[in-house]
């Protein structure tokens, strides 16, 4: 049997974005080279939604005061999120992911995506059962699944050496599939890899899904923020059966509404419903007040969206043409989002010691890969939707500090030192 | 092994408080006697935050538009909250229960008190582990439990035959934690019935969690609306051992900050910790801009909380005289909180049918005692934090309605009809 505290040892969140400051008290000094290298601070574990960077969208705030006003009813909506903005909200996501939706059964509104995720899983994992996850692929993921008792079988994606398409292996998919697993959870835009699934990807998915029964839930969060030359193909009107999809999205990031917590999921019937049970018993409701902030969402300024995504393609442009020049770097393009995970070359230092030093010797935050794979302890994840300047900069840093720490300079110092 | 259909049955939300809405799709029209009994609306599930009852706290919403002023480092806090708020909160909370709370180590900001609970049994409850619980007590309690995989232990408590204290059966207490219970989870004062923990109770309590080992959590979710003539203890300053106590509390119901919504748990680090770790997959944190409203909790202006009390105080004593003219009803007035627990005569219908009966010919909106208790099929809960007048106007009908409904009336209705 194992013991609570095993579990929670299990649930580590020492290196999750945001958490840094935790990190801090121990001691940071051990093992750093060389002095500091100025620069605007740039953390790059989550986006900036301050005004020199990506704003929340215009007209969300006066949605959230309209909320206030509105009083009790605002505070007290259904668990699964008040009635009209449902309707409103099924309305706009059918349109944008080709298949419709029902506000009345088939949507949920949850503190944050992160809450859907949690809810989703819930409602689909009993103790004991096996769930697909990628490798890489959201940190919290295998967190959950491992928190509810169920039991993963990682599918790896072989993001890094092709020019299209995510890259998972489908084979294992279906090995996974046969071997008895009951649910299946991805990323689409890749969270950290920024890639995404083509639409012949998204068949062999739909159609291993309905011959094995399994039930998918697609965290499609990134969805909106897709690329010039891209085509984005949504799982739930690509043919599944409607009883084995979930779709999970929320305006946290493209949208820059991080700060209200909100989240949508929408799908099979069974499932919100029992989402909505557990969501009572974890949180009761969506924040009551932020709920309102939703009637801004898929509802923005004319010619805003795509401004948005232009601003993010350049600073992707950008800093794909810095970390070229740097010697043992391989990284690709993100066809959506605002994730690069760039693969280091060999270092002297484990990863987590470099990511270190990089926020105290450069002043630049980045999530160390292994939150996204067990086996990701050469990879680092930046989250690009910052001020474009203070991004290319922070960006030029990294470059320094790999130079400082690879391995082959690691040798020459401690060959010039006496070191062993 | 029990399946996720079953586990999700026992989570039955239709008659939670804030569902009734989705009850309302069934036939709501059955077995009604008479006609509709006119009067304004009253929603006793929850507190009126509207104007003209109970609005939020003078200055909460300014300080929310000053969180989103800040930006980014208001909606990005590390998972467990800011970390200057939660040195200023522990600061206040300290003086309130009479025991030092470090910010920094013993306290986290989650999603409402449902947010806290969850997690604070999350962080003790391992599948298999014994938990004692009280009956009657918040119907989530009972839930969260199992949906945890933990095993129920109930304690009675009997409320209604006395004139102070609780009533808890602490012999039965004591044989729950000889039994192996590990954790013990009250509400203080008792949600629904209202009574308050005398400080004898409190240091029996502390004694059997101390002898047995056994970490308790308090939810004082209403510890702040005391009315006169009564004595508050704050388990966590009662000589128990740090490392077994958690204590919760939160803004939403005294306060009327629901919509926003914001708890605290405060206590053992260790505890603290695993909660942040499950809050990071749960729901990330806390709202980001939410957090800032609670730099007005305990820092109401002058006289403003003594001026809440008195108004509760009042609605109260006039609800207890209309209840004391309804023959066959039994309640007791509560010490602290806004919530009643009248115990009915006798009805010829279920519990749940008058339930619907008084919503839907009476507009009363009252929650089943079954949610607090499965033996509770003879009592209601009402949230009386309302406007003053409705609220009598509307508790007067509930007495209509119990002429109407009684079993006596029943049988005298059967006969003249007709019918068996």
């Amino acid at each position: 049997m194992t013991t609570i505290d095993e579990r929670f040892a299990r649930l580590g969140t020492d290196h999750a974005p945001g958490q840094e400051v935790r990190q801090a008290r121990a001691d940071a000094t051990a093992d750093l080279r060389g002095e500091p290298i100025p620069g605007t601070p740039v953390d790059f574990s989550h986006g900036d939604v301050n005004d020199n960077a990506f704003a929340p969208t215009p007209g969300a705030f006066e949605e959230f005061v309209a909320g206030v006003e509105r009083g009790g009813s605002q505070a007290y909506t259904e668990y699964r999120g008040g009635g009209e903005l449902r309707d409103a909200l099924a309305e706009r996501l059918a349109r944008f992911t080709g298949a419709p939706v029902s506000g009345a059964d088939e949507l949920i509104i949850t503190p944050g995506t992160q809450g859907a995720l949690f809810l989703a899983l819930g409602a689909t994992v009993n103790p004991g059962d096996r769930v697909a996850i990628v490798r890489p692929d959201y940190f919290a993921n295998r967190k959950i699944v491992e928190f509810l008792g169920g039991v993963i079988v990682p599918v790896e994606m072989d993001y890094l050496s092709r020019e299209s398409g995510a890259g998972l292996d489908l084979d294992q998919l279906e090995a996974a599939f046969k071997s008895g697993v009951r649910t299946f959870l991805f990323s689409n835009p890749n969270n950290p890899a920024g890639v995404v699934y083509t639409a012949d990807e998204i068949a062999r998915i739909v159609a291993l899904a309905a011959a094995h029964g399994v039930t998918v839930i697609v965290d499609q969060l990134y969805s909106r923020l897709l690329y010039s030359g891209n085509a984005y193909t949504h799982l739930r009107a690509a043919g599944i059966p409607g009883a084995q999809v979930l779709t999970i999205m929320g305006p946290s990031k493209t949208e820059s509404l991080s700060g209200y917590r909100l989240g949508v999921a929408f799908g099979a019937t069974h499932l919100i419903d029992r989402m909505e049970k557990l969501q009572a018993i974890v949180s009761l409701r969506a924040p009551g007040y932020s709920q309102a902030v939703l009637w801004s969402w898929f509802n923005e300024p004319e010619g805003w969206m795509a401004d948005r995504i232009a601003l993010h393609e350049a600073i992707r442009d950008d800093l794909m043409r810095v970390f070229a020049e740097m010697p043992g770097v391989r990284v690709r393009s993100p066809q959506a989002g605002s994730y690069l995970f760039p693969r280091l070359p060999k270092l002297g230092m484990p990863l987590h010691g470099f990511v270190r030093a990089l926020r105290v010797q450069a002043n630049v935050v980045v999530t160390p890969g292994t939150e996204f794979s067990p086996d990701r302890t050469d990879s680092i994840r930046l989250n690009f939707s910052q001020n474009h300047a203070a991004a290319v900069h922070a960006v030029r840093r990294i470059g320094t500090m790999l130079e400082r720490y690879r391995a082959e300079a690691s040798a020459m110092a401690d060959a010039a030192s006496g070191a062993r």
